[in-house]
Formats: structure tokens, sequence, C-alpha cells
């Protein structure tokens, strides 16, 4: 029996069961900033969609853990770095996760990730963290685990891909988890077969040939779970309001980044954004009136009819392409061997290969606030 | 094609899949007390113990719905009324659910099923409620479907035993619930083989010799869950230091049972209570220090040692039994043929009469905030 | 209570729970034929690459009935035709299913579907059959039953097609019964969804627009399970190899329609075909060598290369395409309202339409007996 | 990538996911006793009442291994033989596993234990095994694993509680696997809770405190899968009509006991067997025609009024109780730390103190077959 009980916990998470924690685990979970994730949604303001979508960064940081503990385990990497990296990958969420981050970004110009390097390393105004004090008594470097976190270290190669890569225990553990909470059964990942099936080779983790079904999988539950979770009209309809409402807020300030979901809500549940608050809380949201595929000229037309309206009272929406240039949310650089040679999923599995024509399906969506009644098309 | 698809949708439910919803059931969960369950967490602070537990009374009470449909169709009740019963049963439930039931209950005089009846017949400060109106539009009568809902109507006894008797949706729901957003599969509910064992005597719900088996589960499974849950030290200790941090607080007012636990939070999280509301969201919870068997002689040492601190600076917990006069947590009173005879449970199943033994298992568990330092037992 | 007890069971399903069947349904499943098909493995010797696959015909039959039934309540259709149907819709498989169907198909000209028409009506080599006499006891025409049964009533086609059409309940359950059985958890299927968002057009089941993304998921579902298992190409080894031992069998005879697997296979485990036979059970199946995309020309090259040895010692196997001319295995012909129009599904969901076309797939794939040792290529 | 991907397997396990395999026990998997299993199912005829019940011991021998794999990691067990021991512990399982066990004992003097000893060690009718040539191959002992295999090692005793103890992974696997293909849902075993919670002491397995609900747990779930599957009655029926019918069966040999469940099923289907082999495939199942409490008395009275009717045309059945005196079926002896000190775990949980009060429920169950048909009782 361990000397030190005191200092391990065993934390049950419905999705993978009893997560076991201790030393520097354990101290990151109990500080300050790790425990605030628990009042973070995964997904924003999609439980008005799915009911039991109430779940919380702080699960997903534990889980996604768990899910490079495994991957190390069968990889035969014996070291805490990756673990940590995955631990605090989230760490710098705002309220209500992805939902506004578009507007902090427009008035604060930084993401998550910039935030999540901010509290590993204690800079700026999250010069409170306790963090990186925990992870430097472990003999860690903060710069290190922030770069893993953050998917970015040249230093760590390997293990920044084990957390952001084109297969990584990120994606996998919240495509797993969002599916349990939303109860959308569609999709599924066998994240063990996955890496019973994969090998390093060159600092990268590529697939053996037997893992070309599970990949295929794998995509397609991406694929699915974008069109019926992440990018559902009604949770981007929501998210809209949201960020309305903060656009219209007076007092804005850099401190609302640090604010959980709901302080921010209560904060903006006043004056003039009041209504608009009450509105999503009582799950009055605004009603789409037009839904056309997305053409530049489709676009011009309906922003030109829309722009007698107030800003406030109607939302254009574009659906982004679930691939695209900038930043691909369907990502086909996965490499696997095949007959010997190393090839990129698409150019083995027609399968893969089919998924990725399924790319111009952007939709314009546009919705309306209960002042605008006698728009028709 | 129904004509009017606006008039229905389909929820999805993690834990029973598509939930249908039209008509009455419809404008009711569109309704703003019903919206407003989607604030109120099941297990209100539990999910500082199990993470996954952020579940709300707007699922569980659609999800009480539902088993009251699965019931009826078995049973070949056709009839609305239990169904708005089941899902009207937890409209009144205040901030953080059970938690501090008792303290809103020394100050107010309310259970939550007076505010369920309140809010059903728009009454007292809920006569802003539009349910009432919502039934009566549809033909029913509020009064009977609040007597359905609080398991107290005499003129539909059998309705009402549905929603609360012996074995009820309520608690086919909750239990099922509850383990999985918990994560605790240490016991199971195989209610749809339940319900296809019982049948209809006399106005009762009684089991056919066949539901032995089935029910003897679900008793050992409500003893799990009490066990590991329920009743669980740590989910005490955050419930009485938000009940401590109540009684500190100084703006009380009867409209309170009203707000959302965040809501409900954030006026605690200032002035006086700001430091023990925050101790709370940070997880630095009051430390257990000493552990006993009940007895009298032992609460009135504790009582007598702890008597020289602050009453908001200890806790002394007495966790109640599982069985006990005044109103049973596990009910024994379920009936069953058996051999051609209705007899009582624990007449015929030894495992069942053999739980009922395990009564006398209440402790004194002591805990302290973090001004009591010197102690030593 | 009921008061016949005796002609009702409860019969408890590892995929969908209790199922319950009294009457005409009992009597059925209780008569010689139905029984038979507990001998009758489901996935023939599919159990050699996954070890979990002894499911049988026996319970997919009762699952099929029960989702007829899940299926018939949503719809609101009263009459059990259609769960006879789809009850009966497998009794007349041979021995290892759908594993040697050609070979006997070649020797006796009759398909499984033929036989299940002569076990209802008491046709032929089925004579002795006491089902259509059960069936005609209840009031019912076996030949309608026949009909519905095998997908080609003409009289019911909306029954028929419930059983046998682009989304049927005989797939529904197969696909969900042998994805668990394998533990292959790649796709699934939300029959419940999906039951609760199709309707009635016309004697046609059609989705509602809401459908698509739970059709999209079972199109998908489809293909992997194709991939995965159905198709797997140690499976089909196997299934060669017994095709192989018939065809070497000196002692064929019609009644060899009639047996279990397991009487059969020790039919064959004696004489000449003994070897194969404990080759198949000692699992020293055929080694691949040699894998090519299936094209005119790479299979005469193969056919000539391999024609100097015996037949019964190499197999050539053509992986068939997932949709082909005759009978397509994956149906795309599939309605749904989109709209306000009625159009197929590949019409209205570019996912559709993507994996449509990941269709030119076929493999050609040689594996050879321990004689064949010098070979290379 | 491993040099040698044609030593490695990874087998889809439906209840623990893949199973990767290599080496020893690679070779093991493939030699032809342990191919064998395949052709054993796990709950002999209990498919007769639960249909999904055709899982074999082939797959429970795997998982058992899988089993002691998870064990051994927590527990920080580097060596192969525990999972040699658990991989091979049922290798002597004789057709339909434990249905008939007592009458071949009667015949041989064997329990599957002796046969799993000599299969290892190639001893007796089992001198054509290959699996001592591939123990030794490997630099291993098979009396050594022998021993582990049959829980009786004093060499290794840690190793050999392991797969034979009072939690043993055996036990652990049969009761998940039994649950999951009878679709008995009522019990649950956490068993990753489970692992996570035990340590080693003095060459023990013993618990931790934390480990004591999951404890309760499982010996919960014990008692609900043995009156629920184990004992139902009407699986002992089908036994003992078995069991009658080897008796009557005019070729016994020895050999028997290494035939496949359905060879020797096709050779009691002849002669003057044949009619209760039918009876038993086409379930027609001795009738029950009474029940009582076990006493001697009872058991002398309904013995004499029996005596009367052949031997072969009725079974009196006296349940066993779940513990008896010389193998406890139901294991107490588990010990847990509690509070510092190690103690049974039924002297600190008073939910198994309980269980344990549930001894005397012996029943005589007395059940005839067609021939007697004027009896009353």
């Amino acid at each position: 029996m361990s000397n030190n009980k005191n200092s391990e916990s065993i934390i049950q998470d419905p999705v993978n069961g009893p997560i076991k924690i201790n030393g520097i685990f354990k101290e990151i979970v109990d500080s300050h900033y790790f425990q605030r994730l628990r009042n973070i949604k995964q997904l924003g303001l999609c439980n008005l969609v799915y009911p039991g979508a109430n779940h919380t960064r702080f699960e997903h940081s534990l889980g996604t853990m768990y899910m490079a503990k495994q991957l190390s385990n069968v990889l035969n990497i014996d070291d805490d770095k990756p673990l940590l990296g995955a631990l605090l990958h989230d760490i710098g969420h705002m309220p209500f996760s992805h939902s506004i981050e578009d507007v902090f970004y427009k008035y604060y110009k930084v993401t998550h990730e910039d935030l999540t390097k901010k509290i590993i390393m204690g800079e700026g105004i999250f010069n409170d963290s306790d963090i990186p004090e925990i992870i430097e008594k472990y003999g860690y470097n903060p710069k290190d685990i922030a770069g893993i976190a953050t998917g970015k270290s040249k230093k760590y190669r390997l293990y920044s891909s084990m957390v952001s890569g084109p297969i990584d225990v990120d994606e996998i553990d919240y495509l797993r988890r969002d599916a349990f909470y939303c109860g959308v059964t569609m999709g599924h990942i066998d994240h063990m077969r996955l890496f019973n099936t994969v090998t390093i080779n060159n600092n990268n983790i590529v697939g053996e040939e037997k893992s070309i079904p599970t990949l295929e999988s794998t995509l397609i539950t991406r694929i699915l779970m974008f069109n019926s979770v992440y990018f559902h009209k009604t949770c981007r309809v929501a998210q809209k309001m949201l960020g309305i409402a903060y656009e219209l807020y007076k007092d804005k300030s850099i401190d609302d980044l640090k604010l959980f979901d709901y302080s921010f809500l209560e904060k903006l549940n006043s004056g003039n954004t009041e209504i608009i608050v009450n509105n999503i809380l009582n799950r009055k949201l605004f009603k789409v009136i037009w839904r056309e595929k997305y053409t530049p000229e489709n676009y011009n037309i309906i922003k030109e009819r829309m722009s007698r309206f107030n800003d406030d009272q109607y939302i254009i929406d574009i659906i982004p392409p679930l691939y695209f240039a900038g930043k691909e949310r369907i990502k086909n650089y996965f490499s696997v061997y095949y007959r010997g040679e190393i090839k990129r999923i698409d150019n083995v599995s027609s399968l893969a290969r089919s998924l990725y024509r399924e790319v111009d399906r952007r939709n314009i969506i546009v919705s309306v606030g209960p002042q605008i009644k006698d728009i028709s098309f």
C-alpha cells in the first residue's frame, strides 16, 4: 500500500471509468485555474438543443490526460510530459468555450491557446496562476509543457502531435465525450483498437495497415458530430445571440475572459442586454427564416435585404465548411503503412477519399429576433 | 405526415434516446418554469465528487414522463394525466435541489412538493406561472395534475402511485440517470423487464412472480446509490457548507426559492459569505476529522467538544439511515403475486429481507473548516 | 393478471432487452422449424475471426419481430401480420446461413427465401412443417404471411417493405446484432430515432427531413459492417473452404438443407472431406498469397496461373462490390421529405452521394491450402 | 513497427475490446486444444433459456488472460506466468462445460481441473497436447503454469490467487461475460475500479478501504447471477436431462471428454438416447411439478413418491446453496484494509454480512418427462 494515500485520488469518469491521479497531476487538478474548468461547459449553449450536454472542460481535460496515458502505454512512452500537456491543453478556455471566442478575439486579440500558454507560464492577467510553480517543483519547464499543451512544441514534436495532431487524444476524448452526453450515438470511435494499431515512425504517429477501418470510422464520426452537434443550426443561433449580447454589453473588460459561464451570464443579465440574455435562458431563440447554399451572390443578396434592420435583431450565419485552408477541421493528412510504404489515408482508403469530396456544403442561414415580424421571402 | 410539425419536438436524451413531445407536453416544456429546470442540477453539489454529475431536473423530468409512458403502454393505460404528473413532479425544486432544502424549510416552511403544487396551480409567489392556463386549455384540471405530481391524489390513486409509490417512475429515472452521469455502474435497473412483469391489482401496481429477481436488483441498486452517491460524505460536506453560507447570508428572501443554482451562488458570492462560497467553488472543503457510529452518547460527546468553536466553522453530520419511520427511503412495501397470493416482497425474497437488516448504519461525521487547526481526537 | 400465463413467455435478448411473446407468436417459436434456428449461426464461420459471433438466426428472428413491433407502434399499425412476417423471414435458412448458399443453389436450385416460403406453407421437403397449421388456427393465411416474410407480397406492400425494403427491420436488427456480438463498435444505428422520424406516404415508408442525419449514419454503418465483417477476407476464406468441402462430399442430398450447422459439419467430417473440415475447425485456413484490384485482365492472369493446381487447393475470391445491378446491398432508393417534396436520399445528402461513389472497390484475393508451397508472385 | 507482425494478432472481444496476442500467447491460442475451446459453450445448455448465451470457453479464456494483464499492470507485476495461467485455466473443460461434469466424474473420476493439468503437461489421454512443448520453448515450466492455472501453486501463491482466489480474474471475466451474453443486466462489476483499489499484502491481494463499495457490488452481482442464470431452474432441467442421456448411453468412453459440445450431442443422438436428445434440442423439457424448501424430510417424501417411476423419467433437483462447506461459491474471505487494519470484508461491511445470511435457500425441484402424466400432488 502506498505510503501517502492522501496524495492520490480516483476520479470516476462516466466515459472512461476510474482515473487515478497523484503527485503533480493531483496538485494541478487542485489548483484554482483547473478547478475553474468545472464551470466552463464543454459545448457552450448546446445544452439548449441537447439537454444532457452540461459536461465541462474539467472532465474533458482529465479524459484527455487519460487517453494520453493509454496511448503512451501502447507506444511504450514512459514520460509524464505528454500527459501534462494533455491535462492542461484547455486550461485557457473562456466563458462558454468556443461559443463566442470570435467576439472575444475581436476585442482582446487572444485565442484560448494564447490564454492556455499564459496560465501555464503565469503571464499577463494570469500572473496569479500557481501552475508554473507546481510544474517547476516537479522538475519540469512550464514553457515545454505549454508547447506540448498548445500543440506547438518543436522540442517535443511527438508529444505535441499526441495532444494536437492528425489523430490526437484531445479529439478522441471530445468526440467520445460529446457523443456520450448529447446522446448522439451515430458515430463511434474504438480508441483502444486505434491505439493498438498505430506505431511511431520518424517522430510521427502512423497507422499500421490494419488501422484503416478504425481510421475510416473515426473520420466519419468527426463528420457526423460536426453535422449533428458542433454545427447544429440551433446551437449556432444561441451562440450568435450570446455574441450579440456581448457586443451590446457596455462594461466589457479583459477580465471577462476569466469568468465562469454563469458569472459571465449574470453580468450580462442586466441593462440593455437583459432581454436578449433572458431570451436565451428561456430558449426563445431567433427563428430561421431563410436557408440557402452559400454563394457570394446569395450572400450579397441576403445581406442587402437584411440591412434595413438593426444589427442585433438578425443573424446571417455562414456555416463553415468542415475543411478549409487555414485550419482543417477534418484532417486528412494522417499516414498509414500500406504494403510496406507510408501513405496518406486518402490515398489508400476510397471511403476517406469520398468523404473529402463532401466539401462545399456551406449554407447561409438567416434567423431573426422577435422584433422582425413582417419579413417574407 | 402530420399537419403541424411545429407542434412536435424530438428531444435526445442520453439515457432514454429520442423523446417525442407535442401538444400540451410541448407547451409545458416551453414554459418559463419548466425551462428554469435547465438551471437546477439534479444532484446539487455532487459534481464536486462526480465531475459528470451536471445533469439537471429538466432532463430528469422529461425522462420521468417517458418512463410513465412506457409503463402506461404495458399496463394499457391510455390517459395523459399520469404523464403530465410525471413531467411536472419536480417543477417546484429550489436552487441546488435537495442540497439545502432543510435550510430553506427552516426559513420559509415549504418543501419542493409544496412549490410544485403552487407552480402547477399558479398560487402565491408563483401566480405568474402559465402552467395552469396550459393545463386548462387542454381540458385538464390543475388540481388533479398537482395531486398526481405530488403523489397525493386520492382521486387518481393508481396514477399517483405510478409517480410516487413503492416502485415509481420518478425513482426509476433518477436511479438510472444519476448512475449514468456519475459513472457509478455498480447497480442497474432493468426497467423494461420490471414493467413487463408488473400488473394492476385493486388500483395498485403489483409484481408477478417472475418480477422478483428484477425487484431484488432494484432494491439493491437503491442501497448502492445511497451509499455511493446520495450520502457520499464529501457531497454532504459541500452541501452543508452551502447551508452554512445561506444561514450567514444577510439578504434572505422567499424569492430566493425561484433562483437558478448559479444566480443563487452569485448572490451569495459577496460580503460575509464570499469566502465560504469561494471555498466551495475551489473545492476547498471542510476536512473530516472524526467518524464514529451514531449513538446518542457519541453525539453528545462530540457536540460538547465542538461547542467551543463557531457554528460556521464545523459540521456535525449524522448520515441518515436508509430506512426510518417518517419516510422510508428504501421502500419495502412493494407487493408481488407469489403462488397465487399477494405478498410483500420481503416475505418472499430472502435477499430483500436480508437487506432490511442493514439498517443501523448511521454514522456521525465531523468536518471542520480551515480556521480550526489545533484540534485533535 | 392475465388468466393464462402459460401462454406467455418473456425472452431476454441482450440486444433489445425483454421480448414478450404469446398466442400465435409463442406457438410458432415453440415449433420444430423455429427451434431449429437455434442451431444456425447468424454469421456462419465468422466466429473464426470474431470469437463472439456465435449468435443464431433464432435470436435474430425474435429481434426482427421486436423491431417490427416498435416500428408498427410509431406508425400506428395495429396488425400482427408484419410481425409474423418478420418473425418468420429467415425460417428457411440452411446450415451456416449464407456461407455456402451459392453452392447449395448450384445443386438444388433453391435460395433461403424459397425454403422460407416452403416452411411457412408446408410444401415439398417441408411438408412436415406445423407452421401453416398454427397460422391458420389464428385466422391468417400462410400465403399472405409467406409473401410478407419474403418481402414479395403485392397484397401487403407496406408490410412487405417493413420486412424487406430500403430501410427494413431485418437489416436494422442484423446490423445492430452483428455489431454487438462481433464487438465491432464502429457504426451505430439509432433505430428509435429513425423510427420516430419516418412516416407513411402512399404505402411506402419515407423519412421526414429530420431523419436525414440518422439515415446517413445508417448508410455508413452498412458500409463499415460489410468492410469489417461480412466481406472480411478471412471469413470469406473459411466459407469458401467449406464450399470446397461440400463440392468434394460424396453423399450430397437435398435433405442436407435441413441440417443444423453442426450436424452438417459432423457429416462432412469423414472420408475425403475430413482433412479440410478439420483444418477449418483448427483454424488452419488457406493463406492469402495475392491481392489485387479486380479487372478482367487481372482475373484472367491469375486464373491462368493457378490452373496448374487442383481446384480444391486454392481459392480465387472476387470480393463483390457493395452495390451491383442485380441486387443492391447498399440500397440508395430510400426517400425523404425535403422542403415539402419527396426525394431520394442521395439527392439531398451529399454524404450519401459521396458514399455511392465508393463503388469500384472489387478486389481479387487468392489464397492457397498447405499443398501449394512453392508458389511465388 | 515491429519486425514480425505475423506473430501478432488482435482479437476483438465484445466484452473487453481488442486483445493483442503474440509470442507464446499466440502459439498457445493457435494450438489444437485451445482452438477446441471454440466448441465448448461457456454455459452449456443455458442458451435454451437465454438465447444469446452461445459464448464459448475460447473467448472466456482470452478475457481471463486480459483481466490478468490489467490487474498485473496496476499491481506492477511484470511477469507472463499469471497471464499464461489465466489463459489456460479452462483448457480442460469437457463437453458442455459444467453441465454434466458430475456424471463424467462418476464414470471417469476426473474434474476439469485434472484435465487442465493433463493438457498443460501432456499427460494421459492428452499426451498428444503440444502445449507443454510451447511452454518449454519459451523457457517456462509446464508444471508451474499448471499450478497457477488450477489455482493450486504453492510456489506462485500470488499468481495462483489472481487466477483463483477470493476475487479472481476468472470470476470477474465470467460474471461480466455471462451477464453480457445473457442480457442479464442486473448486476455489474466495475473491474477497473476494483483493480485500482487493491494492493498486495504478504503475497495476498487485499482491498484498500475505498474498495469496499465495489466489493459489495461484486458480491451482490455473484448472488444475482447465481439466482438468475447459473441455478436457473430450466437451465438445470436441461442439464439434468443431458445427464440422464449420458447415463443411458451405451458406448461410453473416456475419449468422450475430448469431444466438442456438438460432436458429443451427435453421438448421443441415436439409439436409445435419440428421443431425449431430440427433446432437449426442441426444448421439450421436463415440466416442473413440485417445488419445496429443502429439508431431509421433504426430500425423503418426494423420493419415496417418485420411486415408482423409471429413473430416466423424472428429476429430483436440489438447488445447491450458494455457500457450502466443501467449496464456497460466494467467497467471503476477501480482506480489506480498514482504518489501518486488515479485516475480512464481512467484518467491515454490514451489506456483505447481511448477504451471508441469505444461506438456507435450498429448494427441491421435481420435474418429469412426458411419460409421467397422471401424477398429482
